[in-house]
């Protein structure tokens, strides 16, 4: 199933996906995705024949709109590793973070902050925790992802690089695309046969399988649950493969006009229009 | 008026404090300090008469337990960029994050991972956000804070090493601690004339002013709204002086019934024994 979160007249709901639909599940005792996520409710819901919105008229929100943590790896493919300069050193995943206040959800701006020319796109595949764990093992990880998902790790260039630590480039205000929606496991049969897409202005500029990564998706659930607990509603950006903007000779950075699309197949398509803000 | 977060019976709640009593005020429209802060309500909250704790019998948690960010500066005193050998070279604060699940109250116990036996301390000044805001100036900025705290950003080193991102180093699961209480900028006073002294077992490690401070409360605040929006209850750590025990000669590292204070005027005492989990 695909799981959503959306606005309709201005007031959040969630539900799920049935063609160009989405059967909205709010008032069933759960008020968030996370909230439904946490309670281990998505069977029963999706059982539930609540009100049906057309997609074309509903306003879509992050997957999960207040994730109590998004935990980003950070060079996990060899082709962005060695576009990036870094090498294939770490024998560790790279982890950074993102707050939910730096999201936005399919279709909304995308904005290129006032202070900066250097927004970057970074297509990823995200993974969405669902029971909690911590010291998970890698023979246990994929039994504590709710779904994945699609995440736009969008990147402010030169506020990421003042300093060694990537925090402020990747913390602007409406950079993080996450959507359309979660598709759950069963749904996405192999999650190491995803591939990923992204194209500016319909011009593709990354293009690569799940199977690349560097750390699997068990290998960074195993690794961020040995120091801290993953809980429901839990995001983990997994990483970008090469081809990013700011790798190019010249680079490429996008600016208001410009369109951005991550695809994942099976998932589906992530899109935004940038704007300036 | 000092606010703190406190569980009697198991249940959470808040209050300010009085002599050696917490006056709980929960029960008066809002769930938690987050949301009292959010409320603009802490002025008339600090005239409710509601039941009273001796502070002896409640049990302490983390000042806000759920913000929705921890923006933690490095490397903002210069003792401490000198003894890290990372000398002065930025221009701009060195900003990474913590997550509420990584953090602990006053009195509870700092864990010693299995997974590491480098486990330091990092005694600093705390402040929480009032008045949300984005491109809040430095003339503005310190009308946006609602208090000023202690943490303990405790550090497991070799996991902060193992890559370029501090993350997993600065999270493991109850090591920030955060507490006893925040203190209203009112009963602050010159926030430059904080004094603060981190002891380990009785014996001084730390000791210095804010005044020190490299980017101060107004440069972080401008800073890191210039990104994202600041929200009622975020938390700003705001660096460490120097004296951590990593860069002393030998390392000193943390283990099991070691007790660790951070002491900062005129704010008070959080003190944590160390365990291992």
């Amino acid at each position: 199933m695909r799981w959503m979160t959306f606005k309709v007249g201005g007031v959040e709901s969630f539900g799920y996906v049935i063609n160009d639909q989405v059967i909205d599940v709010a008032g069933n005792g759960h008020d968030s995705l996370k909230a439904a996520i946490a309670a281990d409710a998505l069977t029963i819901l999706g059982e539930v024949a609540g009100p049906r919105h057309a997609l074309s008229a509903v306003e879509y929100c992050p997957v999960i709109t207040q994730p109590n943590k998004i935990l980003c790896a950070g060079l996990n493919y060899h082709a962005h590793r060695e576009e990036t300069g870094r090498g294939d050193g770490d024998a560790k995943p790279t982890i950074f973070c993102r707050f939910a206040a730096a999201q936005m959800g399919h279709e909304q701006p995308m904005l290129r902050p006032l202070e900066s020319n250097n927004l970057d796109f970074e297509g990823e595949i995200a993974l969405i925790i669902g029971k909690p764990g911590r010291r998970i093992s890698q023979a246990d990880a994929l039994s504590h992802v709710a779904g994945y998902s699609i995440y736009n790790d969008g990147s402010v260039r030169d506020w990421q690089r003042f300093t060694s630590q990537f925090t402020p480039g990747k913390n602007f205000a409406a950079t993080g695309g996450f959507g359309p929606w979660m598709m759950t496991p069963d749904e996405v049969g192999d999650p190491y046969q995803m591939q990923l897409t992204t194209r500016l202005n319909g011009e593709v500029m990354q293009d690569a399988s799940s199977a690349l990564m560097i750390f699997n998706f068990q290998e960074l659930i195993e690794f961020c649950s040995t120091w801290i607990e993953l809980e429901a509603g839990d995001v983990i950006v997994t990483g970008t493969p090469g081809g990013v903007g700011a790798a190019r000779k010249p680079p490429v950075f996008m600016d208001a006009g410009d369109l951005i699309e991550i695809e994942v197949q099976p998932i589906g398509v992530l899109s935004n229009k940038v704007d300036v803000g």
